[in-house]
This record gives C-alpha cells, sequence and structure tokens, in this order.
C-alpha cells in the first residue's frame, strides 16, 4: 500500500491533504506538531528515526508571525531558519523516497512577491525553493516527481487570524473569495491519482489569479 | 453535460487532453484543422459562428518549423502571429465561456527559456501568456479557472521530427524520457474531476525537472 | 568618432539618452517619428537603406493608448505588432553593429507586470523582449552587449497623459515621484562611457522600487 | 565628501569596486576580512559599533566552497546562513544610510539558476534578495537606491580556483571570456557618478548573456 507522511497534517492545509488522499487508499501519516517540530532539529532527528522512508512526502509547515524587518531578533531568525529551511533540508538528507513516490513542498507566493510582514518567510521559503529546485534533479533519476505548491490567500484559521476583516478582504480578490484548503488537497490528490509523473521541478502559484508577475 | 472543445484536438497533446476528458463524462468536441486553422483568422470566426459557448476551452495548436531568426520572412512572421497570437485572441474576444467554466492554455517552456531555433515560437507564445494572464483577472470574477501548461519535451509526433536522435536526447533529460501526452491528459483531467477551481492565472512548466530556472 | 542612431529619439526617454551622449562625443542620429516610422514596415525598411550601420542603437517607440481587450480590434493588433515587434525585428535583420558596441532597448516593466490598459504593450514588448535575449547571445560573439531596460513610471508627456491625477498618483510610489527620462540617460552614459560590455542579455527594471516581483 | 563603505573590499569584485570608486572622489573604507567577518556576527557588532552611517554600501561576501547537498553539514549551513544572509540582515538593522544613499549587494546568478555545487549559495543568497527587495521600498522614501548586481562567471582567483580549464571553460561562454571585475566596478561608478536613482529594487544579472531564462 502506497504511504505518506504529511507534516503539519493535522490542521489547515495539511490536514486537508491528508484528508483527500486518505480516500484513493493511501496510508497516511498525519504528523502533528507533537510527532515533529521542524523548528526544532533534535525533534527532526527523532522523527525521522521512526520515520526514515515513505511513498509520498508533504513538506508543510506554518509560517512566522508577521513582524517587520527591523524588530526581527537573533532567535526570530534562527527559530525560522529551522523551521522553514534547515529543518526541511536535514529530512532530505535522511528519508528516503521510493522510486515513482512523490515530494510535495507546500511553501507560498510570497517568494516571488515578498511581504513587507511576512519577510522571514518570504526569506526562508525562497531559500528552500532553490534547495528543492537542485533536488528534483537528482530525484528525477528514481521518477520521483518535486513539486511546489505556492498558495495565496488559503481560508484557514492563519489567514483568519492575520486578516482584519476577512470578508472585506475578499472582495479585492479576483475570485471575491478565499481559497479552500480543500482544493489544495484535491489538486494533490489528482497529481497522484493520475499518476502524473512529468510534473517536476516546478513552483505553482495556488492564489485564485492574484498574483501580477507574469509567470 | 459539461461540454469541453479542444483545438488541435486530433494528435498529440490536444488528442490526449480529448481522450482524457472523455473518461470523465464531458462532451468533447475535438478540433483538428480542418475545424478551425488558427493561422487563418477566416477559419477562426467561421470556427465561432458555430462554436460560440462552451464549458472547458483548451487553446492548443502546433509551433512553427524551427528557424533561424535571419531567415524569418515577413510572411512567417504574420502566419505564426496569427497561428500562436492572434487567433486565441480573437476566440477569446467572441466565445463564452459559462461560469465554473475552465479554459487551459498548452503553450510551451520555451517562453520562459527561449530558444534560438523556435524563436517564432518564444515570442508569440510569450505574447499570447501577457494576455492570458491579464485575463485570468476577469475570468476569475465568474469563477472560470484560466490555468496555462508550458510542456518541456513531450513523446509527439513533432518531438520525433524535431530532434535527430531520440534515444539520445533522452539520456541527456533528468528523468531520461521524454514526458507521455497521456501525462498532460492526466494532469488536466485530475483538475477538473476535482472541481479545483482556485488554480488560476499561472504558468505551470511540465518538463520532468528539465527547466533550470528556479520558478 | 562613434555614432548612435537613437529611435523615437525627439522626444521623452529618447531625447533624453540622445542629449546624454551627444555629451559624451556620440555622433548621435535622434530619429524622430518623420525618419522612422516603425508601425510602418515601408518607412522601416526606406530608413535602413540609408542608416545600415551603427555603433550604438536604442531602439524605442511609444506604446499605444490604453484600451481594454475586448475593444482592441485587428487593425490595432497589426499596427501595434508593427510598431513594438516586427518593425524592430527587421530593423536588427538589417542593420550592422559594429563590434564593441551596444543595443540599447526600451520597453516597460509591463512586461513582467501586465497591466489591464496597456495589454498590447505587455503582450508584444514581451514578444520582443524574447527575440531580443535570443540575439543577445549571438551579438556577444562580436563583443556587442544587449540591454534591455523596462521603466517604470517615468515623467513623459505620455505619463501625464495617461494619468489623471499625477500629484496622488506619485504619493504612491516608494520614492513619491515620477522616474526622470534625464535618469535612464545617464543610465545609459554611464554604462558606455565606462565601457561596460559583460552586461548583456538582461533586462532592467528602472521604476524607482515600484515593482513587485523579487526579480 | 561622500563616504561608501565596500565590504570584502581587499580583493576581487569587491575591491574592483573600491578602486572604482576612488576615481571619482569618495572616501572609500575598503573593509576586509579582518575589519568584518560576516560570518561571525560579533565580528559584524563590533564593526558596527565603529561604522554605523555612510552614503554608500556594498554588501559583498565571497561564497562557500562547492558542496554537494548530502555532504552539507549543520556547520556549513549555519556558517553560511551567518556569512551571506544574517550578517547582512544585522548591519542593514543597525547602520545608518545617509538621504540619498546607495546600497548595492553583490550577489550571483545563482539565485537565478541555482546550481547544484553551489546549492549554499543560491540558497542564502536568494534568501537575502528577497530581505533585500523589501528593504528597497522603505530606503526608497529617503531617496536611497537599492540595487542588485547578479555576476555570473567572473575572472577573480575564486572563480580560476572553482574552475579546471578556465582556457576550455571561456569557450563555452557567449562572450568567449569571464568577465573582468572591473566592469562590474565601472558599472556601479558609473550609476553613482550620473547620479541614477531612479534604478531601485532590481536584480542585474552581470554575466555577458550566459543566462537562458528570459528575463
Amino acid at each position: 500500500m502506497t504511504r505518506a507522511i504529511v507534516l503539519g497534517g493535522s490542521r489547515g492545509i495539511g490536514k486537508a491533504i491528508s484528508d483527500s488522499l486518505k480516500l484513493i487508499e493511501i496510508d497516511v501519516f498525519a504528523a502533528s506538531k507533537k510527532d515533529i517540530d521542524t523548528s526544532n532539529l533534535e525533534s527532526v532527528n527523532k522523527f525521522l528515526e521512526e520515520h526514515n522512508e515513505t511513498d509520498i512526502l508533504i513538506l508543510n509547515t506554518g509560517g512566522p508571525e508577521p513582524k517587520l524587518f527591523s524588530t526581527i531578533t537573533k532567535e526570530d531568525w534562527e527559530k525560522y531558519h529551522n523551521q522553514l529551511f534547515l529543518g526541511f533540508c536535514t529530512i532530505l538528507q535522511k528519508i528516503s523516497i521510493n522510486e515513482n513516490g512523490y515530494i510535495f513542498l507546500i511553501s507560498s507566493n510570497v517568494i516571488k512577491e515578498p511581504n513587507v510582514k511576512l519577510i522571514i518567510s518570504s526569506a526562508y521559503r525562497a531559500a528552500f525553493a532553490e534547495v528543492f529546485k537542485v533536488l528534483s534533479k537528482e530525484y528525477a533519476q528514481n521518477n520521483i516527481s518535486c513539486i511546489s505548491i505556492a498558495p495565496g490567500p488559503i481560508n484557514t484559521d492563519r489567514t483568519q487570524e492575520l486578516i482584519e476583516n476577512v470578508k472585506e478582504y475578499e472582495k479585492t480578490l479576483p475570485m471575491k473569495r478565499l481559497g479552500e484548503p480543500e482544493e489544495i488537497g484535491n489538486f494533490v490528490k489528482g497529481i497522484i491519482e493520475n499518476k502524473v509523473k512529468y510534473l517536476s521541478g516546478v513552483t505553482i502559484n495556488f492564489d485564485g489569479a492574484n498574483s501580477n508577475y507574469i509567470f
């Protein structure tokens, strides 16, 4: 039976992906923050002792609180360096992905259009996008597809917290609504159940036509 | 019943998309070059007289023969200006896409990494990418998703003609093989059957990790 | 003596570049629309009969009036296809650039972040950017540098016409002002007078930190 | 008198920029690794005690040795996280740039087209590019221009070490040669001496037409 590990799998986008994959008879381990805290490399290494192999891996983690550049401390940088970058690198250095597998990275569209309040997220997620791009060429040799999804405004608890008046904000969006986590879950499911493999090394905005950059 | 029009639907990637959509009970009109020749605006307008409304539209057409810049004639430019750009603009000006519909553009990854031999294709496909991006924001108001797929080396008759020694070429690719048209067909099917709508205004490389640009 | 041809050299950015180059003892031919109208291929060909060789070439032309997609006619597309794309291609097919020369393209930042009102400009300027990128590799063999400048809001007559309340608009810009044409002129001059040659094949936004895309 | 601080100013590109700026009567402090070691935050903070204000700042530092992903240690990541990212962030949090000033970032074109051997450099330089882009909009309010230069193959000691057979490598480049550090120095000088201010928030490839991505 195909197995999947979904990081941050107990809520938001991670939970939606877990739920979608369960519909197609995949044996999903939806890891919560208790199972693995990517901001803590000890926690990451301990997790890897028990989970060192999978068919499908979903790299997914929450982002930092909004913070202006001038107020970011060394501790902030180091925590999120671990959470958004070094934890994922450590996982990919140690975990074995089975042939014909998939790695999905849930990133953010702030890597293409960086955001003053989410500057930490823009920085470290962009750093990991570089690593993931390079590695996609190596994983390709085992027919493993590396797909990065860069969501825009999605209807999660976090978005509800970040944005003051969601109803007003939605009116400014091209689709007049936030995206639903289930849409990302179903997108991932659609790729896997249809055995789409040649989609790899790509960053896919998932933002309801909200971004402005041409590509 | 949901209806789809697939341009260039009788061969290659277009045929694969037609075949995939038929599997999910979509009423597909797979238009061949006899039905509509996008290099000929009269043919385009005649086609639109009979086909002025659909749920799903697949904008797809072959590219020009390889030609070096210095040898391209005014006639070449004008023919492919119609085929790769103006024909599609004319269609979008006149056809009505039903609410909750989809428009897929089958483009090429030479719009991101232009190719000396495919310079005509790089130029006019990039031009249309700009139009499609702008329009994605308008279509979003009716919950219509605009998705551009930019294939790399796919196993079609055309690729077999363009590349001298396909077997040798495949060894240079990250996945050691061309992509199959069916993978694109199944990718499109996966999006539609899973009702993924928030994916819009995006250009998705489909090239087996072959491109080098970060995004 | 080094010679330069500046298209659209009688006003706006073109005039500013002409004026700057004259300061460093370059023999500048500032071509006006009377000398060459790039929307008219006959005019282009006639110009090339007399001007078939130069050290420095500045490809520069005005853009179209703002127009929504649904209202653009076949005649509009064809006129600006000539003006923004095919005229420049014709020039580069026929003109000889001397070794160690320069070609500057004055484009627009709407090729990276397309604009609903300037959709024609976004499309055809992007198309030419593809051609210019490909050719930069060929020109490199003769140590000719190809530099594309993509201006944002610059203080020209055209901007004054396009924007209703310029004073209010300026307050929304990061630098709280439009750019001055002289800044572009001086930038071009700085590259040439300092013999910077390894800058080539690049598109440089010139927009006072106004764009949002990371690169 | 205008003052400049050039990090990594004792060799390579940094030295070339220092030398160029001295030609236009700028009071240059060419900081060597003895003055400030950006991989060591204590060294950075100590430097900032004495140098907390300038007109022109050149953020420049060497990159890591080539290393494959699987062999990179936690210590490597942390060292270069400091050297290529956190050191620069610390500087920008504490140093005061005078009105009408300039900040140049000397980055690398591996942030756009990441390199398997230079994966650390691709990652952390991309991270800092995000920070620099966001800050460019804030600095703009004081008419301070933020310009990122992304060099390709430049004729420095480091390139001579990295590349086995430089003569053979040069034949593969569009200009058939490496770029000279002086060209970057002169480019920077040309911008400053010509008071070009509206160029800001931009990443400029400096690679002799070697990159393949359209922008």
